[in-house]
């Protein structure tokens, strides 16, 4: 089964890309925006496409074609302006979405952000709610788009080594959780059919993570 | 016919309010976000609500309660950055558009930008293409919204005078059009039910309103 990240030369991408390259049945396309990112991804023993996330839909696709799965993880990053939030975190996600759909993608596991929803908007502070109506709406034009999606819903980031154990759940409480672990999440999720067309915050937690993943 | 207009305070809402007044058939209810700004709306006769559009769905459904039709034409304006255009433009325009499905009301009106397909967004500028983006996915949504929608697509906005003539199809060279036929185009349209479902690019030209509205 092919992979293709969007994303992978982000914090969760890198870490994801070498599960991905590590698990017997799943293999790697990494997505990335310079040639010269390829390298680390090349020493992993895994296919790299150039490709620029606000560029048109069809060079998206191109990268898509052929692959079993795609998974979003590609994100502005906290020190970007509104702008990038915009072309990255909600167009360049759309995007994606429209080119898995024109690659004859089904399987799509987005990397969202922890809560997404109305409720998060309207309590969110006027600094963190452009981002949080970027992934909402991300996430929406996912829900609609007639494929097996998967959305995950990290809570706050670490670069903590991965516990292996969290909780996941349409809810849990807000808690950390590293990037590591929400790698091994993407990872279990790709492997279990269920997860399609299921969406679940994921924290630090006491659950192994093929497990958390089976009963969500 | 009572029109709730949401960004009545705005240079086209203004004008709006006023010839919705002037009309026989039609009255307005201005949607505004200060109290002092109603004054310009009570001496015109018409209603107004004061409500945030950074607020909640139900308070804009409030406002929306017993209308006719809903007419978007707020903006965050060209001085703010992608932050606003984010909150007003794309998430406002949504809000407003769940508001009026909330309270029942089926005709719509959205004043969106001159072109806000994904050709548009490629080719925008770094700077404008976040506004694109925006404009783009209020549109989207508000054609999935099973709505009676009606998209008006203005050209470059002037203060000047309206002359009463226009040339409105799906695509139009791109020309100035003044504020004020904007507004005339948009009462047109609100009488004119044919133009459910329909969406046009407007710019002065050499017909009448009426015709050029009931051509579309």
């Amino acid at each position: 089964m092919k992979i293709l990240v969007v994303g992978a030369n982000g914090q969760i991408g890198k870490h994801l890309v070498s599960f991905i390259q590590d698990s017997d049945s799943l293999e790697a396309k990494a997505m990335i925006r310079k040639q010269e990112q390829a390298s680390f991804f090349e020493n992993l023993g895994a296919e790299t496409a150039v490709v620029d996330l606000e560029g048109d839909i069809e060079s998206i696709a191109k990268a898509a074609e052929g692959v079993d799965a795609v998974v979003f993880t590609a994100g502005s990053g906290g020190h970007t302006g509104a702008d990038k939030t915009v072309m990255v975190d909600l167009d360049g996600a759309v995007k994606t979405i429209e080119a898995a759909k024109l690659a004859g993608v089904k399987r799509f596991v987005m990397v969202s952000s922890f809560d997404t929803t109305r409720k998060a908007i309207q309590e969110a502070s006027s600094s963190f709610a452009p981002y949080v109506v970027a992934k909402h709406y991300a996430d929406e034009w996912l829900k609609r788009a007639d494929l097996e999606y998967t959305i995950i819903h990290p809570g706050l980031l670490t670069n903590d080594k991965g516990t292996g154990q969290i909780t996941a759940a349409a809810e849990v409480g807000r808690n950390e959780v590293p990037r590591e672990d929400v790698a091994s999440v993407i990872v279990a999720s790709l492997e279990n059919e269920k997860t399609a067309g299921k969406e679940s915050q994921v924290v630090t937690g006491t659950t192994l993570i093929k497990d958390a993943v089976q009963s969500v």
